[in-house]
């Protein structure tokens, strides 16, 4: 019905229709890239603070919300947003039509509060495609046919949607958002930061997972799995954000440093030093739906200690959890750290220069900065730090590693 | 599944549910219901003033927001109030499901924003009451299978939906509001107002359409039609309200004095006295979704006199399809008057007692009250007077009919 290439699948967030005025500027973008002769499917999350207001009426009703009606509750929120976009749509004199997670055909597994997509039946919004019509999808939601259940898709899913929509229907996907894309550090704290081009999907995963909030991670994922470019651009302007595709076009050794200060570390000390405790305890704070990161482990005497950051909003269940743990385990102490920042180094190029690592810590030994946890990956070196001398850590990591002059290009084919 | 009887549909209304607090009350009341042995099905509207939210919102996105996105907006209100019940009720101990109207079978025409009912399929429902949870509809909504679209039932489809259900499951159905039940008069104007323990259904629907708020009037119609007993009942007591039902257990001559502010008078003078100009006119009003109310027309040297009233919500639209008239039939005078009200009196006994027209039009002459317009049904006699005047018009009606006092009961069998 509709072919590749000529379907733009593009997202808005929730500040970007956070008022009636929003609204109305959100929809003259789906209507500028209907004239420009696109297929139009647009995505928009929940009104501003929509989905944390249903949130705190949950729990001012509950004190702890059953999750299949805690699905039915914020599945509302995208479904608002979507019917009044759809009408601003109509008043700008192009036809409009709002789906909600369901209707679109959006199918998941059955577990509510975090459902996985499976599959997205795309009939309905290829027929409203073909008849010319900008189509809404409600983001973040969908429907087990095991079930017949609404479902969510938890956090982040807003951007998961409009991928999983794009490599449905074969077209590009534009996450919209208050920035104008993938910048080498947070413009807040180095004013010298540029916007990056082109990324890779790798080093765009790092970044989302140490601190960069432009795109969210399970997003990228799925990008990468189903070859789907995103551009991450600004919802303000026309001009070109971050394109996040199979290659960055740049050979850059070091792309961005990205930081973080919402981690909590908790490190857990006397240990029975047996096999399988280590696993039994990632188990239990796994089990807690908790993304543990960073993990360092020494062995003192017989006896291990462990550390290891949560994000900030897990620390509650990462605490229950390692209650249990103590329980089954015999006892350990705990001690929880609310201190600390992490700054990290991204680059694909990494993985062929050494001296990377060295460089970074040399430099924030030069600022007498302590070093309290060290995790890497190929592409990525990440540092815990006091969380106040963050700002300062990334600002001399980015000159450093001279993020401000734009790399010199290679052409890649 | 479920044996006639054995099941109650209760809906409680947004005033109700307007506040966490007032959810996890409504909550306990599908409780004890429960406990009491009974399939529970429950309905609830939007909490408070969420409709209306809604409402504002859409016409500050949109000068003439889209019916089929309306529909998609305010589908949501209801939805999120039943979720947050059915959380409250998990909390209280007692297995909770909320279903959107499509979930729960509710199939109606694709008219949006005022849809009809065309049947229930209540299987899901019947299924889930089987396994002895209780089960939240979402009022006001439905779902139409012709265009497999969202739609919503228009003003007072809350109560609508108790009633259907309670017709397809062969249930009683308890109307809570933050009245008592049906009054004689309303108490805020007649202190000795009395709460009528049963009433007809035909009482009722006069008393619907001529200013009692307490039942919706496509309600009532329902449940007559489909023979449904209708407990109105007050949501924060246990004590008995008002039974609406195929005979009201008393023979009172008269049951209650009703009366409406928001009218709005419509009288249009010089319209050319041709066959077929009323006819036109009223085909025009109701081309544009208004009940006309009472109707009066006079021939004044060959040119007619004629005057109608709407409700207040009505009058807008009213006047835009009086101006496509006056293209259409040539000129004619248009006045509006918003400054008179309507008193009535209701009583099925009223058919076989000559005389209350007389002593009512005797009751309101005393007082000096000018009778602008009077319309009479064998139920019921309404008369439009002064706005200023209803309320010593209602209360001098209720004394001298003698309403505070119970009527004397003749059993019916």
């Amino acid at each position: 019905m509709t072919a590749a290439f000529d379907t733009v699948v593009m997202k808005f967030g929730g500040s970007s229709v956070a008022d009636p005025e929003k609204i109305r500027l959100v929809a003259r973008r789906f209507v500028e890239a209907r004239r420009r002769g696109l297929n139009v499917v647009g995505t928009v999350s929940a009104m501003g603070k929509t989905t944390d207001s249903l949130l705190a009426l949950a729990s001012d009703v509950s004190p702890s919300p059953n999750p299949r009606e805690l699905d039915m509750l914020l599945s509302t929120g995208e479904r608002i947003a979507c019917a009044l976009v759809a009408m601003a749509i109509g008043d700008l004199g192009e036809e409009a039509v709002s789906y909600t997670g369901s209707q679109a055909g959006i199918l998941t597994d059955s577990t509510h509060t975090r459902a996985k997509i499976r599959e997205i039946r795309g009939d309905r919004i290829r027929a409203s495609l073909a008849q010319g019509k900008i189509v809404l999808v409600a983001g973040f939601q969908g429907f087990s046919r095991d079930t017949m259940e609404i479902t969510t898709l938890g956090r982040g899913a807003g951007d998961l949607t409009a991928v999983a929509l794009a490599a449905t229907l074969g077209a590009a996907c534009e996450i919209h958002s208050d920035v104008a894309g993938v910048f080498t550090a947070d413009p807040r704290l180095v004013p010298g930061a540029r916007k990056i081009p082109s990324i890779s999907y790798d080093e765009m995963l790092e970044m989302a997972s140490s601190g960069a909030k432009v795109l969210a991670l399970r997003s990228v994922e799925l990008a990468r799995n189903h070859a789907v470019r995103i551009h991450a651009r600004s919802t303000f302007t026309d001009e070109e954000g971050t394109w996040v595709q199979e290659t960055g076009m740049e050979k850059a050794i070091i792309s961005a440093v990205t930081h973080s200060e919402t981690d909590v570390v908790f490190t857990l000390t006397g240990i029975p030093d047996r096999p399988g405790v280590a696993a039994r305890i990632f188990e239990g704070v796994a089990s807690a739906q908790v993304n543990v990161d960073t993990i360092i482990q020494n062995v003192v005497h017989g006896r291990a200690e462990m550390s290891f950051s949560v994000p900030a909003e897990d620390a509650g269940s990462t605490r229950d959890a390692i209650t249990n743990l103590q329980e089954e385990l015999g006892a350990f102490d705990v001690e929880v750290n609310r201190e600390l920042g992490k700054v990290s180094l991204i680059g694909a190029g990494m993985r062929s220069h050494p001296g990377v690592a060295a460089t970074m810590f040399r430099t924030l030994a030069d600022l007498g900065i302590n070093l309290e946890m060290i995790s890497t990956s190929p592409i990525k070196i990440s540092c815990m730090i006091d969380r106040d001398r963050i700002p300062e850590a990334v600002r001399a990591l980015h000159a450093a590693f001279q993020l401000e002059r734009p790399p010199e290009v290679e052409p890649t084919m």
